[in-house]
């Protein structure tokens, strides 16, 4: 193997994220100007623009900064692990609050509108995927960044928060795949067929949902792309959790 | 460790077979279900009778079929390497042909009914998971089961194979929740969101579909279940590649 493939790898790398993140941005950017552009634009009024704020909410916040949460642990590969986990966890954070603002905005029209709530394919998938991304959320706080947890449980569940995080991500696109298609047939379901501008604007923004997750889990799962072990963190790692046991520290 | 450890492993390992195989096969029970029960039925006349045969077709081909082809590897880990290889090509093949079955159908029920093709989120993520798991049909025939190519390039190819086969089952899934959305807003839009017992069942089928894809994934990507390197294999495919080129084998 030639001196230029770790090179050539890291160059691929830049790439591919800059591709995610045109797609990801692209998503969000297309789920506005659909919303606003054909759908009357946003409001906070229980009225159908209140509603449009439940798609944008749930694509930038559980698609995007999701998968970007996740992505942080690639990209700054060579940062301090604990700044990483902190930018992590942060991101979620964010993550979760818009995503609480679009849940309340949708059932919030529900309620003036007087729609039934929760009887959808898509609202099954959606609230499923949200209530983990909650527990998963709460769990990795309480494992990684406040580690009250032993190291031994900590690397035994790393493996299963990386798989679930991975697993919510690919629900949350397949959940918005089914928002999209709702909402184009509960609003232009006599043109759809006749492929209206709005309906391929919003086929459009499927696929690119659907591009967007395939190469975040790509990034992440690629073996060559994984953060190198530091046994220097490890170290550090247990030392911070001796402190938080109350034990007398080592010398470093 | 304990010297249990790796019977305990394989004993959830086992189980967890076992539950995907209920999940799966439920999936496909159920759809047939739901269109038996509630949709008329199957036929092939060209009536919505035949396009009852697409759903079924999908859940059982690429669905159920592609997961279990996949599945083989790890479930079949003490075989012969070659036998696995045949089998999980042999069942690709069948979820081909049903595959192929099932699009025809739609595709003929649309002519007849003067439906126009392809205009939908649910028909794009369709035909475009149906197109790669295609393409990957016939590259893995050429690259494993009659390895035409060097064995640098089939180790090369082998982990984007393996990437490319997980993101085509978890397409598929997708691709049927767009299109469970689809047909119960086509057909029973009034009263689904009365919770009408159709409803229920396909939104059932949805979440039973999703389960299959999380533990199909799950399955074969963890480190645990993978299938042990076999070096004797690996110098009996290089012999094999070797008969191939027409050289003269070396003595085993």
């Amino acid at each position: 193997m030639d001196e230029s493939s770790p090179r050539n790898g890291r160059t691929m790398f830049a790439c591919l994220v800059g591709v995610s993140q045109v797609l990801g941005l692209a998503s969000v950017v297309l789920t506005g100007v659909w919303l606003g552009q054909y759908r009357g634009g946003f409001a906070w009024d229980a009225s159908p623009q209140e509603f449009n704020l439940h798609p944008l909410c749930m694509v930038l916040g559980l698609v995007f900064l999701q998968g970007d949460a996740i992505l942080v642990y690639r990209v700054f590969s060579n940062e301090a692990k604990k700044n990483v986990k902190i930018l992590h966890g942060v991101i979620h954070f964010f993550a979760l609050i818009i995503s609480i603002v679009g849940f309340v905005a949708v059932f919030d029209v529900h309620r003036a509108s007087k729609i039934p709530d929760m009887y959808s394919l898509h609202s099954w998938c959606g609230m499923a995927t949200f209530i983990l991304f909650c527990v998963q959320w709460v769990v990795g706080l309480m494992f990684f960044l406040f580690p009250v947890t032993s190291s031994w449980l900590r690397a035994a569940y790393l493996p299963i928060h990386v798989f679930c995080g991975l697993v919510l991500l690919v629900m949350c696109i397949g959940s918005c795949l089914t928002g999209i298609t709702e909402k184009l047939l509960f609003t232009i379901a006599p043109t759809y067929s006749l492929f209206a501008s709005e309906g391929v604007m919003a086929n459009v923004l499927g696929i690119l949902l659907v591009g967007y997750g395939v190469l975040l889990v790509y990034l992440v799962t690629k073996e060559e792309y994984r953060r190198p072990p530091n046994p220097e963190e490890e170290s550090l790692s247990v030392h911070f959790k001796t402190l938080t046991e109350g034990e007398s520290p080592t010398s470093p």
